[in-house]
């Protein structure tokens, strides 16, 4: 935590709560939050509770507020983009919640904006970002423990919960559609372990299996990446039981030269209690470690990159090109939806 | 077991050892051992101590003996289809280990013969044959529990033993490949989970990754099919560390509309003891189902096919379009190599 300087910072928009994670531990690097603004009266009401010194003002008044360097965004998805270039217009760093921008035309102007701005446009990429499998996983792999990586798999299935979720969540024009929305995890994630610059989409698919009432709704996504050889293969989905307890089983199998990752993110079937199970198999046999810890990793970095205008926490470019490759492969398995 | 009849067989080649069980599980489901033919000295000594009543002979004479109904193989893969020919065309039934056939010319004359003469040409794809997690997954899809089937993962990871293998076996030509040789299984498994009939290969390549004295050879091999919509991801190797303890950690997951099914066939990182662990989630919560009971199912059931002239074990047309998929597959990813 950086003593020297103070982040003030905004919310706009509670319509995911990952937003109610993103505040946490936006505060806990540091952060001071200072204001809100939802026009659902539910979840405006449930954050006032848990942040009582914090208030309920207007759009406009959070853009105009030149104290709040920051403002966090979980509105409706198709929302974020408009509102993050109008939060670095008003020289406003913004972090929203995934998926974070829908359309490669919102991605131009985003692109545009910030590179003219120098303001951050930054997305919460969480499975990465608060999974400590996944941190200690890039540990394990920057120190070599399974040589080369050669493949990704990544499982992101998820329990539908369907009477929580309001209209807009059944509509690909508003939620971005299940590649965008879900897979954007696993995307980042592949990026993130090969380090691939140069991302192919070789098949992505999108289909609607047991919600056939919700005509304009995808339950499967389906996706394979490639980048100079190395395949990273993703499959999200809304058909998780809702007995399996958590929100979804989120799987992901990294192999390499000399060994291999597996990470049982939120449950491990076999009985250990709670989540973010790493296996590491390589030369040494079968080790498992237990990451289940807070990890604050990328907030305190992102809090720091605020202050010191760096891109510690997540590259611009990184940021976008995970984007990009959502947007695209949302609209490659649109078209080729039967 | 069948007691009106004996069947009377012998083997032809000890190249793998898979022999070794297809012979144990044919005698035990009533069959008689009468001979074997292998130009491996060291082979036909280990295989003559465990069956002492069984003596060694010329190929010749095995083709020529009357009282032989049936021919198991696991002579060099590119011999097999030439001997199952000279099986068939001699009145006998031929089993033989994956891969079963190496090219689409092979192919051709192997089902020509087949259709000609009615003898069996069948290909032992043992990772469901005697897994025992495999068969029961099978029980589970046909009850309905985990509703209809709309993707599977299938991963076929392989320790090398590099120092025990021969020559051949780093040869395409003779070893077929790696994903005729390993990913054969998983296809098996993809055809017989999703019952597909019309499959197409949306991608497949091959890699040395890690292997790089031996040119003509491949350590990965990854294949994308699709059928009616349902993909079928595939990922094999020969990367497994040695430290791992099993010859490698096979899993299939099976991803239906009401739940899925996770198979640990060889081990459970965990540390539950054995193989053959397959856990179920679908309404009911997670269920573990231990496996690792011995099966003869598929034995039982051709030694019933080789009396009553029926294809209960497997059909031919099964048999025949696995190959065919895994050879074009093959044939694709060869030509994708870098």
């Amino acid at each position: 935590m950086n003593k020297k300087h103070q982040v003030v910072f905004s919310v706009i928009g509670l319509e995911h709560n990952h937003i109610y994670q993103m505040t946490k531990r936006m505060i806990s690097a540091g952060a001071k939050l200072k204001s809100v603004f939802s026009d659902n009266t539910a979840e405006i009401n449930h954050f006032l509770a848990l942040y009582p010194k914090c208030y309920h003002c207007d759009i406009n008044e959070i853009l105009s507020d030149k104290e709040v360097e920051l403002v966090l965004s979980a509105a409706r998805p198709d929302q974020r983009a408009v509102i993050g270039i109008d939060c670095m217009l008003n020289e406003k760093d913004f972090l929203c919640a995934k998926p974070g921008i829908l359309t490669l035309e919102e991605l131009k102007r985003v692109k545009r904006v910030q590179y003219e701005t120098k303001r951050f446009y930054s997305i919460c990429y969480s499975e990465r970002f608060w999974s400590g499998a996944t941190l200690k996983a890039g540990e394990l792999v920057t120190q070599g423990e399974i040589g080369a990586v050669v493949a990704t798999t990544g499982l992101g299935p998820h329990c539908i919960d369907i009477t929580k979720r309001p209209d807009w969540f059944f509509q690909t024009k508003y939620s971005g559609g299940i590649i965008n929305d879900l897979a954007c995890h696993q995307i980042d994630q592949f990026i993130f372990f090969t380090g691939a610059q140069d991302v192919s989409i070789i098949h992505s698919q999108v289909a609607n299996k047991s919600h056939c009432h919700h005509s304009d709704f995808d339950d499967l996504g389906e996706l394979i990446l490639s980048s100079n050889g190395v395949l990273g293969t993703i499959r999200v989905d809304w058909l998780s039981p809702r007995a399996l307890g958590v929100w979804g089983d989120s799987r992901l199998m990294i192999q390499g030269t000399k060994g291999y990752i597996e990470l049982r993110k939120t449950i491990d079937l076999d009985g250990k209690s709670g989540g973010e199970h790493l296996f590491l198999v390589n030369h040494n046999g079968v080790q498992y470690y237990d990451c289940d810890v807070d990890q604050n990793e990328f907030f305190n970095a992102f809090f720091n990159d605020i202050l010191n205008r760096l891109e510690t926490s997540m590259t611009q470019k990184h940021c976008f090109y995970v984007a990009e490759l959502a947007i695209t492969s949302q609209m490659i398995a649109n078209q080729n939806k039967p």
